[in-house]
């Protein structure tokens, strides 16, 4: 979430837009609104305008950021205008006299356990996730059921412009997860993953490949999975500031990326990973085999599940990334010890993963950067990649998206 | 929307629930709601329990049916149990001090043109809906521009079970239309019919087959799209009730199907659907060639549009249907003059169409009947199915569809 320090102008901002259904002329429509609706809009220096309908409301704030009162304008409607807000995809959500709700005016994008509004600022290098006339791949939805979780779960498969033409060709597979209180359809929805995709394939900058992003929300037949949305119900109480960027989810323990053991939840992923979803992948899907045709890569918490579960079976992966979520080091990282004592060996452990790919917004800490340097130290190859003024959110995870993809399978 | 009329009951809920954070025990949270949440859930007799955190709130409403004011309980959050509901799955809003919002508690979906909470009242014969151990097919998301419109456009594609393993068939194509206010997602996300095919399929029911969900909300550069979602924005007006069932849009003219002559919208669809889409399933896909490979159907508006673009084009298409949207008749039926004179020659009429479907739920009105009768008596082979016990709204269309599927491509 933005750290932009919002400031009250609502003096000013009734005035400007008058009693006129329209936004001011230079406030141009955010392109996650619904069909039609003028508001959210965002001014050229990126300062964001809402607006809502709420007759007999005594309060109501935006929470985005720190949160900003609206005011009513001669309308009866509520505006608020931010200050400057950070480039790319921030979710946000009213109160209204203390109900938490997603503002009707946009789409609905689910994180932190929950549908949220999103406003989306463009960035002005944003061209490698633009819509452009080059050939299409597709997200394909697939259900399937796993004997793990005892459940049917719904994945989520991006297959390249080609797949169905070369229709002898096998793909190598990369799977992407999510961060806590997303799903799995965080990558294709706010990530624009697959055009991501199709423009770098385009441009022969990578390689074209399978993307698979499932829900890593996995637990057993009984067991609870509030721990991923302990949040997720507004209707139980007023709820908590959105997560502290790097922050492990409320009872989740620390994942194996931050030098702990991993959880419960966690191993159940990697469980149902091997046992359910690789195989439903390589029998409904052309798929090169073996190690060296297999990455994993994850965003928060995808991140430390993807260093779980990709070091502790690098006989099934050899590309790892994780981005804004494997800062490691943390409680004392020892090249010995940690994460089983799989970076022991650097040379061996060099040999063997093709690419370790560390990726973190220039806002969030220096954690990630700090765990780079102390792997480099223990003789293991990795790469370090900073996403310039971004924090815990979307655009870090496009870019880092967009370092590590042409890496792949090379 | 049911016609349900609920009435208070608000003095027992409060005491039902206490100050728990569980809801009565036989009351089961619906199948819609996020991770975790136990709100809205369902009685055995399909009473619905309601409640979210609204602590400064002066009036709290769910607006379903003719709406239900909700009251707080002794915990400080607000309730509200309906009368029996109808079984299926069910829009609503709530009204905080008279912002009309989603309630936070459950996924959305996108009707009216804004996106709304839903409950899903289980249909006791609702097993063809039901995941089950079936091979399973695949929804596909597929972007491309249209030349028609200027934009590009998202397209969900279903294809069956066998279609990545039976490389030399081609598969017949079924074009199927969303409501008003709705868009390209609805089939699949409300409607299920990708479980329903791949059930149908499994038993034999129906021939493998791709369907193709589209945006009819089609609109030429410059023109404006209001007309579809004229009630859209929620934040520029307290909105009004939900669509009259079976009611034309406001702005848009009277559908074909009901014996006008289609509006500007409905001719730019249709030009797409023949420039763009069409060509572009053909090429994407293994696609069967020809008229007798192609059928076109649609709810409420898709219904409509379906018989204003099929019967204009009947040299593309051989299977018609619409569901809830085809009472054809108002302003007079005259079999010479309806539909640019399509029904004149019956016989002609019945050895092109192989299949024309009239679809409705029973409380819905007598139009279709009625238009299905006139019909008849002009000699037009024609199927009238009536869903029992059911409206304007999804589960008419799931029933509508698995009785229409089966019947294609014969």
């Amino acid at each position: 979430m933005t750290k932009m320090i919002l400031t009250v102008v609502a003096a000013s901002l009734c005035c400007a837009a008058g009693a006129s259904a329209q936004p001011p002329s230079d406030c141009t429509p955010s392109a996650l609104n619904i069909p039609g609706a003028p508001y959210p809009c965002i001014y050229p220096d990126n300062r964001v305008m809402f607006r809502i309908a709420a007759p007999d409301a005594q309060k109501v704030r935006v929470r985005i950021g720190s949160g900003f009162d609206m005011a009513k304008g001669p309308d009866g409607l509520w505006y608020a205008t931010t200050t400057p807000q950070v480039i790319g995809f921030h979710c946000y959500t009213l109160s209204i006299d203390g109900a938490v709700v997603a503002d009707p005016s946009t789409r609905t994008f689910f994180g932190s356990g929950y549908y949220n509004s999103a406003i989306e600022v463009p960035d002005p290098e944003g061209d490698y996730y633009a819509m452009k006339d080059v050939p299409r791949g597709q997200v394909r939805q697939r259900w399937y059921h796993s004997k793990v979780t005892g459940t049917w779960r719904r994945a989520y498969i991006y297959t390249p412009p080609d797949y169905d033409t070369n229709t002898k060709t096998k793909y190598p597979v990369f799977y992407l997860l999510h961060g806590w209180g997303e799903n799995e359809q965080g990558w294709h929805v706010q990530g624009h993953v697959d055009v991501i995709m199709d423009n770098l394939i385009a441009e022969k900058k990578a390689k074209p490949m399978i993307i698979v992003m499932d829900n890593l929300n996995a637990v057993k037949p009984g067991e609870s999975a509030a721990l991923y949305f302990a949040r997720g119900s507004l209707t139980q109480a007023v709820p908590e500031p959105p997560p502290t960027p790097g922050a492990a989810p409320a009872g989740r323990a620390a994942g194996p990326g931050r030098g702990g053991r991993g959880s419960l939840a966690s191993s159940v992923f990697t469980e149902m990973l091997i046992a359910d979803l690789i195989p439903m992948v390589e029998q409904t899907f052309r798929v090169a085999a073996g190690r060296e045709n297999r990455a994993m890569a994850g965003l928060s918490m995808g991140g430390a599940q993807t260093f779980g579960t990709a070091l502790a079976n690098l006989d099934k992966f050899a590309y790892v990334g994780g981005f804004s979520g494997s800062s490691g080091g943390r409680g004392g990282f020892d090249p010995k010890t940690s994460n089983g004592g799989v970076f022991a060996d650097a040379a061996a452990f060099n040999k063997k993963v093709k690419v370790l790919f560390l990726g973190i917004g220039s806002a969030e800490g220096p954690g990630t950067k700090a765990f780079s340097e102390q792997l480099t130290q223990a003789g293991i190859t990795n790469i370090y990649y900073e996403s310039p003024g971004t924090a815990h959110e979307w655009l870090t995870w496009r870019r880092c998206f967009k370092e590590f993809a042409p890496r792949l399978f090379r």
